[in-house]
C-alpha cells in the first residue's frame, strides 16, 4: 500500500493549477475593449491585478476586526486602483463588474477536466480555493468543472495558506488530514498542506505567470505525488 | 415576466423532498441485520430515529455554549438511545457507524436525477439541509445527484428553520433572497424561506413517512410553484 491508498478525498488548487487565468483574462478584456471601445494595456492590467493578489489578502489577515473579504471585493479593490493608476478611462459600473467578473469566467487547461472527471469517478473532489464560493460555484459552471462539492476560504473567513483552509476542508469532509490530498501547481501550497498532514500533488503549469513566471517550475519539496498534468495524477491514484 | 424570473439559484431540502430515507433505511438495515444477524424491528428503529429528530436539533439551538453539534452526531446519539431503548443487542462500534452512516446511502425519488439534470442546465442547484456536508457530499455520490455545490446548516451553524441557514445561502451565492428558490416537501421549510424573501417551490412527497404520514399531502400556503414532481419544476422554471 502506498502512502497515499487512506486518501478519500483529492482538493484542488485553482487559479493557475485548474484555470489558466492569465491568458484567459487578457483574451476576454482585448476582446471585450475592443467592443466597448475602452482602450488599455491589457496584459499590463492583468499582471498588475494578479501582482497585488497576496497583498490584499494580507489586508485581511492584518485587519480580523474589520472582518473578512471575499476575494471578488478585493478584485474589485485592486482593479479600482489600478485603473486609477493606469488612468484608464470611460469604465462604469457595469464594466467594473464584467471585469471583475472575469475571474469567474476563466477555463481550465486541456487536462483538467478530463482528469478531473477520472478523479472523481473513485475520490471526492473539490476545489480548495481562495475564490469565493460564487467566483467557483460560477467559474465550474463556466468551464465545465465537475466537482463534487466547492470548498472555499471564505467558508473559513481565512486565505490560504492559514491552517484554518486546510484543517477546515479536512473537518467538513470528516477526514483525517492525511485522508485529504492537496494539488497545486505552486509549491509553497502544497508545503502548507503537507506541514498539517495533508497529502500533496503537484503539477508544473509553466505558462502561468506567462513571461513573467519565476517559481514552480518543477516541484520543490518531497510530494506524494508530481505528475506531468492531472490525467498523471489519475494514473497514480488508481483512476 | 413571472416572479421567479429573476431566480438563478434553486436550493432543496434533501430528507423526504429529494431522498426516499424511510424506504431505503427500512431496506438497508433490514438486509444489513439478517446477513449481520442482529434482530430488531428495524421500521420501528427508523420511523423512532425520525421522531426524535426535530428535538435533537432543538438541543443544539438552546445550548449554543457547548457550539455547534453536526447532524452525524446528533443521529449517532439518538441511535445509541434508540438500541437501548429497544434492547438491540450485539451492536459494535462498527455497526454503529454502519447504521449511522445510512444517512449517506439514500437513494432519490425516481424524479429527482432527471428533474436535477434539467434544471442544472439553467440554475445553480445545490443542497439546502440539516444534513452535513460530508453526510450531503457522500450521498451525492452514492445517489448520483448532479449539484453545483454543497449548502448544508453545518456551514452556518445553525439548522433549519433558523434565519442565517437561508439568508446564509444566499449570501454564499452573493445572490439576493429573491433569485434564490427553496424546494421542499415540506411547506413548514417554504414557509420559513419565503419570510425572509426566497422563492419557494413545493412537491408532495405523500409516501414520505408512510403509513404516518400526516402532513405535507399538498401544499398549505401560496408557493411560488407547486409540482408534481421535480420535472414539474423543470418544466415551469423553462428548462
Amino acid at each position: 500500500m502506498s502512502a497515499v491508498s487512506a486518501v478519500k478525498a483529492l482538493v484542488f488548487d485553482v487559479f493557475g493549477t485548474v484555470v489558466d487565468w492569465r491568458s484567459n483574462l487578457i483574451a476576454d478584456f482585448t476582446k471585450w475593449g475592443g467592443q466597448r471601445g475602452i482602450n488599455a494595456d491589457w496584459t499590463a492590467l492583468v499582471d498588475g491585478w494578479r501582482a497585488v493578489y497576496a497583498a490584499s489578502m494580507d489586508e485581511v489577515r492584518k485587519h480580523p476586526e474589520r472582518g473578512y473579504v471575499i476575494l471578488d471585493r478585493l478584485h474589485r479593490q485592486s482593479l479600482e486602483n489600478l485603473v486609477a493608476q493606469f488612468s484608464i478611462k470611460g469604465l462604469n459600473e457595469a464594466d467594473l463588474h464584467y471585469l471583475t467578473t472575469g475571474w469567474h469566467r476563466l477555463n481550465p487547461w486541456p487536462d483538467s477536466v478530463p482528469g478531473l472527471r477520472r478523479l472523481k469517478t473513485k475520490y471526492i473532489i473539490g476545489p480548495l480555493s481562495n475564490g469565493n464560493v460564487a467566483l467557483l460555484t460560477n467559474m465550474a459552471k463556466h468551464a465545465g468543472l465537475p466537482w463534487d462539492l466547492i470548498l472555499s476560504a471564505e467558508l473559513f473567513e481565512h486565505y490560504k495558506p492559514d491552517p484554518e483552509t486546510y484543517l477546515g476542508a479536512a473537518r467538513l469532509l470528516c477526514l483525517q488530514p492525511e485522508q485529504v490530498m492537496m494539488v497545486a501547481a505552486h509549491n509553497h501550497d502544497l508545503k502548507a498542506a503537507q506541514k498539517l498532514g495533508l497529502k500533496t500533488a503537484f503539477v508544473a503549469r509553466p505558462t502561468e505567470y506567462g513571461p513573467l513566471q519565476k517559481y514552480d517550475f518543477e516541484a520543490t519539496g518531497d510530494w506524494d505525488i508530481v505528475a506531468k498534468d492531472f490525467n498523471g495524477i489519475a494514473d497514480k491514484m488508481g483512476c
